[in-house]
């Protein structure tokens, strides 16, 4: 019986929303008498902005490295569009993202059967569907320098962005992908734009050269990023693991989670490398979708990619596979009980609340 | 009564025998007795490589410079998958659209009525698509420096690219993106990734500033290029005209193809800034899909996307829009009578080849 520290950083828009049904189910796991899990708060993206001036304050920043694992809301709002570059609510995510060194960003695209005609694919296209794109992400065009607006004089400007790849992190980031992909389907996708990118030359290479040493087992193909956005729509059945780069993979996995017919339901996983002393890797777990500052406040907010988020924790941070299990369970015969928020209602549903969704995977479980 | 220069450029893979459809529709032209058509013929890309060891060789390019429009089948294929980067096929195409300065690509995406079912999309979210996506195509990260691979020694390499934008070329862009949502919805989407990158936050800037001097009539909204990909995949009828940077072009646009249901059909423009005295633009002409070497020689390509694209060099750069409609309307007619190449066959459907196919358009002519 262990005790795990986690640090909740609820953000902006709906991020308390859907954060408070989270606290629901930690609440049921502490009651259950395995596992404990001690819980403290801080403040991310605009809400952090508002009280100190910074997208996160240093004092959560040490929190968030010290913590077993960090649950991230959602940043951003029409609120903050003026502030400063540098405070900017993603500001926030993206320096979590840096400095805890989470390199893997792990995004599975499930299609819950109950939900197969929320899609605006047909649904043979998508019945089934479960891909999961493993998207690095602490390098490329997010963080290379330079990075910058020149002033050049006469009116006119340059804005600056560098893509940066060095070997280890392409070698580190696909070896993530070989071996989720052995728990998986085995195959795995590289998707880079090596016909004009000179990272993706590199990406490629070194992706094909980690495969050589000690993947073999694993089927991997390339793909042109842009082909495989294309294959996605056309079938997206065809993959397993799809690694990619930062951009692709931001483009990519909203691309796919679309798929599924709702952004509210899709969680993701930040993992960092494992300590070299005590094995355990620093990890932040969010939903995929963003803060929807237009529902915030209203009860309509879709907490499953929230409390989905939550159960990779399970998973991936603290190695509680039934935990993780019984939670994902509970959503999918909640989903299947026909309980819908407002995102993922067909006509003629009855749309249930915020909390009551959150209540009735509380009750499932 | 005019005379134009055309270069034709048929490529590789499919390219050459697409390519000899188009010259029926010329023919026909030619026999109309209104506008006559000159064409001369070059190389591109793996067959370039193959004849000179260049993607394209001087002599080509200065026959490009000096045409009246390009038509451009497609470069590529596993055969050049390991010849220097500097000389892959996509070279030559790079070096067209560079030396043309051919900064504005129009890729419409519409779905044909005919073809709403061939889609992996449900029916009502593509019936009746009309969408045109302006892609800038000289500048961005396909061409910024520095763009290379360094040896940092002990194993380890750097892939580096640079996305670079000045002002002048975010808003010749963007007037191009507003004047033609004048002919069309009046409605222009800019999508770049400001949250994250620096030349994304220009291009806001400078798009809004361009809408605001001179474009006020045309409504523009803004979204977050990841947001884009996945608003195509819930709901595309909600734009009209979308511009964007050549990255995100690039992958926005062939997501919107798929959206159609087949690659097959789709055509582009790519066009330069008018003459200053003559107020010509040098232009380029080609289908979104690739060269598909799979299918090469096998007579299963579709000529579609190719023949829409002659169609736009009508339309684009000789004014010639009676024949511009008269073209598109043939294909139409075309497949509403049955006739389906193998790309955008559904079970049961009787099958035409590439010539059948050109053919039968040219006969609805
Ligand atoms: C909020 C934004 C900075 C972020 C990103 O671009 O990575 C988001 O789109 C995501 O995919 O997590
Ligand atoms: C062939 C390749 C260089 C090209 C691009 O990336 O621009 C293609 O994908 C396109 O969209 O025209």
């Amino acid at each position: 019986m262990a005790t795990h520290k986690l640090l909740l950083l609820p953000g902006d828009g709906i991020g308390p929303e859907i954060m408070v049904e989270v606290k629901k189910i930690i609440a049921w796991l502490n009651a259950r008498g395995k596992d404990t899990f001690e819980t403290d708060e801080g403040l991310v993206g605009g809400a952090a902005y508002d009280a100190h001036g910074l997208a996160i304050s240093e004092e959560d920043m040490a929190k968030a490295m010290s913590a077993d694992a960090v649950i991230f809301g959602a940043v951003g709002g029409p609120k903050w569009d003026d502030v400063p570059y540098e405070v900017r609510p993603e500001a926030g995510l993206l320096r979590l993202r840096k400095d805890m060194e989470l390199f893997a960003n792990l995004r599975p695209a499930i299609c819950y059967p109950a939900l197969a005609d929320a899609s605006s694919l047909k649904p043979d296209v998508i019945e089934g569907l479960d891909i999961l794109i493993v998207r690095e992400l602490t390098g490329g065009v997010y963080f290379g320098e330079p990075k910058e607006i020149i002033d050049l004089g006469n009116g006119q400007k340059r804005g600056i962005d560098t893509q940066v790849y060095d070997t280890y992190e392409i070698e580190r980031i696909s070896k993530v992908a070989f071996e989720l992909a052995r728990t998986r389907g085995n195959k795995v996708c590289s998707m880079e734009k090596r016909n004009v990118m000179k990272s993706g030359v590199l990406w490629n290479q070194v992706v094909t050269e980690t495969h050589k040493n000690g993947y073999q087992d694993v089927k991997l193909d390339h793909m042109l990023a842009d082909a495989g956005g294309m294959q996605l729509v056309r079938w997206p059945k065809q993959f397993d693991v799809i690694v990619t780069d930062n951009l692709f993979g931001d483009m990519l996995s909203d691309v796919a989670a679309m798929l599924t017919g709702s952004l509210g339901m899709l969680p993701s996983a930040s993992l960092g490398a494992p300590d070299p002393k005590t094995g355990r890797r620093k990890a932040m777990y969010e939903p995929v979708h963003g803060s929807a500052p237009d529902i915030a406040g209203t009860g309509a907010a879709n907490p499953i990619a929230m409390i989905a988020s939550f159960a990779m924790a399970l998973r991936y941070s603290f190695e509680l596979i039934e935990e993780a299990d019984l939670v994902e369970k509970a959503i999918s015969s909640t989903l299947d009980k026909g309980l819908r928020t407002r995102d993922i209602a067909a006509e003629g549903d009855k749309v249930v609340s915020t909390a009551e969704m959150g209540d009735a995977i509380l009750a499932e479980l």
